[in-house]
């Protein structure tokens, strides 16, 4: 029995759900054997075989993600959630696209991350190779499902995707092209798989797959990330919360820091770098606050405010007084704290208190402050004088990206390639025993 | 009060022992800050102080570790354990001489792991970081306390630890003194701090403590790790468990075979780099088998045998017959497991069945079977031709080790100092805004 068959959530128990959900983690591992050694020619012609195929049935995609639209509407979603949703002829190609982008990436397996020959004659060398079967539980968009498996299958990993409810039909359809386009490559479709169809109990039997997946990447809001963070026995990398600050210093460019302060808040605003706290250095408070507030009224901004800025800008309209809750939020809209800092110091300790981790940034010409600054601000990418919507896998370089990590281990700041990889150690002797 | 004062674990409710292990790793988390941007120069003068004052309080270290033993020793600890615990003036003197190793190796933090000037000129770099606060759960052994502490601030971390009940006299001293030798350096003794009192809801604590524990390092048996991936929330580095396999191939050379199986067996029998099974090619087991048998059994090796071994040494004394259970056993002892297989593939799928992923080698002069060896088997260190006891830190040339790591994620294998850190992206620009 194929345990990929769907099934209706509510015919089965959760433990029925578990035994096959780990079925198909079993799958996954036996089939992510077969692309480990693979060469980097066979992963790259199963990603173009995938890009193909997507084309190839574009009308049969858009047909299944018009099912999720209807149902989208029908129970209400908004218009900014209905078009991350949306499948169009155009998207499917642009989708299709970055999977050949990424086939034309670098392959991370094999590279030797170090390697010497120690004194008693034996070769060392610590190597890149696939982690195994990677775990992905995500929301509405679909062309994250194509984005993981493309950056799965070329880093030599099987994945396992738990997409959210709302694009079901759409994933449904795009799982089994891509399964199909595996084939024609001779490799086992069982290297991209979903546990969609066992709901929200097959996301946590996923969570629980310890030894069978590798690792589990969950991308979503903070209620999805705490969860997995609790329930899950398989290790995890956290990906995306940016309560991101940028702190305008006493000897700051000021046309710098208007530039990059209406970039990095306007430029994007529904993304994990865009600011969302400014902090002003008291001494340019009064040169710096009203230009800041008026280019950014003019692109329609709030601000929220502590009272040494309100009385920067009397009667300012779209100006709220800043409360404890305003430091804390993550708006990922047309909103932004502010407040003035005395010193340096202050802006540092202002940000431990309330950084997620993601991006922090000073604008400085100061030396000894960017230095202070890079020093003591603990996240995981820091910045002097640039836009913190830079902090992006495509911006560094990395080509693709997974995610940004906002935790320590592993990996921290925009995920790539390597990022999906671990090491082995190769150990060469010549009859070498331990004296 | 100082959270730290010893709490009888009978008078604190569960909620009490969580809010004064939170509170402990509070201290950490600011007292990290002090070494985060310390220089090699001061973290070294740490540990040389810390060395210098165990040696000054060995007298009083051991009149503690005294009161462990004397509580062993009514509870019937065994011999082994025993030995493991005791404390002489010797053992001091070489915990503190590891302390003086360990400021001898380079300092990981501030090492640039990548960086590249990008197309629009903004520099990018990615530099090693102190992990921030790390939190050790470990077993009997006293030393080590020390040992992680001394590779911890070496690495720019804070340590909090939970180290076994059986040692709590010996460890409240040792923590105490190197509390105060940091003091002497003008360093906070908030850097290495025991929740031992706290008892086992301690540890609980510690494993809950997400934000303020950056990485939880659990050293000990199957059933403390099991315990610490099930139920902890801050991300954790699994270490230890090695169910070692050597596989002798059709095409090994038999001599260099006898003298590494020996050496992986009996150098040393209790640590998890020991081989815990052995299979041997088929086409050579006549020639190989009564040797080695001959000489396991001068050792006083016990084997767990197949049929097709024990028709090779009828009659033998020390063999019994090997069931399911011998092939999953890591026996820490005197035995080991041995089976015939005729392939090269079926020793590849039972070390698949049967792997820890600690250390896996094949003893043969065929390229190609190394080759294929080292590609599929998926282990932390793969051998070829040498003992798998050259699994270790310090065999690596890594220095000090804090574990061997079997897991996946962010460290494979022996860590050392560098595994101890994260990395941060130092981003800088000139007013660069994204286009």
């Amino acid at each position: 029995m194929n345990a990929n068959a769907a099934a209706s959530e509510t015919d089965l128990t959760a433990n029925e759900i578990e035994q096959q959900v780990l079925e198909i983690a079993r799958q996954a591992k036996i089939a992510a054997r077969s692309l480990a050694t693979a060469t980097r020619a066979t992963k790259d012609a199963a990603l173009l075989s995938c890009a193909d195929a997507l084309i190839a049935a574009s009308d049969e995609i858009i047909a299944a993600n018009e099912l999720d639209l209807q149902r989208g509407r029908d129970s209400g979603m908004s218009a900014g959630l209905l078009d991350r949703l949306e499948l169009t002829a155009e998207r499917v190609a642009s989708i299709a696209a970055a999977l050949r982008e990424v086939a034309a990436l670098p392959d991370p397996v094999g590279e030797i991350v170090r390697g010497s020959t120690l004194a008693n004659g034996i070769r060392l060398r610590q190597q890149r190779v696939p982690m195994g079967v990677v775990g992905m539980i995500y929301e509405a968009r679909p062309n994250v499902t194509v984005d993981a498996a493309g950056l799965a299958l070329k880093s030599g990993n099987a994945v396992v995707l738990r997409g959210g409810s709302a694009a079901l039909e759409s994933n449904r359809v795009i799982v089994r092209v891509l399964g199909d386009a595996l084939e024609q490559v001779k490799l086992p479709r069982e290297l991209v798989q979903s546990v969609d169809d066992y709901g929200r109990e097959g996301g946590v039997a996923l969570m629980r797959a310890r030894g069978l997946v590798d690792v589990l990447v969950p991308r979503g809001g903070a209620g999805l990330i705490r969860t997995v963070v609790e329930q899950s026995t398989v290790p995890t990398i956290e990906t995306g919360t940016g309560n991101v600050h940028i702190y305008v210093d006493a000897d700051a460019d000021l046309d710098h820091a208007l530039e990059i302060v209406i970039n990095a808040k306007t430029q994007r605003v529904g993304v994990c770098n865009a600011v969302e706290t400014l902090l002003v250095h008291a001494d340019v408070a009064e040169a710096f606050v009203p230009r800041m507030y008026a280019a950014l009224t003019e692109r329609n901004v709030t601000l929220h405010a502590d009272d040494r800025i309100r009385n920067l800008i009397p009667g300012g309209a779209n100006v709220a007084a800043a409360t404890e809750t305003d430091w804390e939020t993550e708006y990922l809209d047309y909103e932004l704290a502010v407040r003035v800092v005395d010193t340096i110091d202050e802006a540092i300790e202002h940000i431990r208190s309330y950084s997620s981790g993601h991006t922090e940034c000073i604008i400085t010409e100061s030396l000894a402050a960017s230095e202070q600054f890079t020093a003591e601000v603990d996240a995981a990418v820091v910045m002097v004088n640039a836009s913190t919507r830079f902090t992006d896998g495509g911006m560094f370089g990395l080509g693709a990206e997974l995610g940004i990590s906002t935790q320590k281990l592993h990996a921290r700041g925009p995920m790539g390639l390597a990022e999906l990889t671990t090491t082995k150690w190769l150990v060469l002797g010549d009859g070498h025993v331990r004296p």
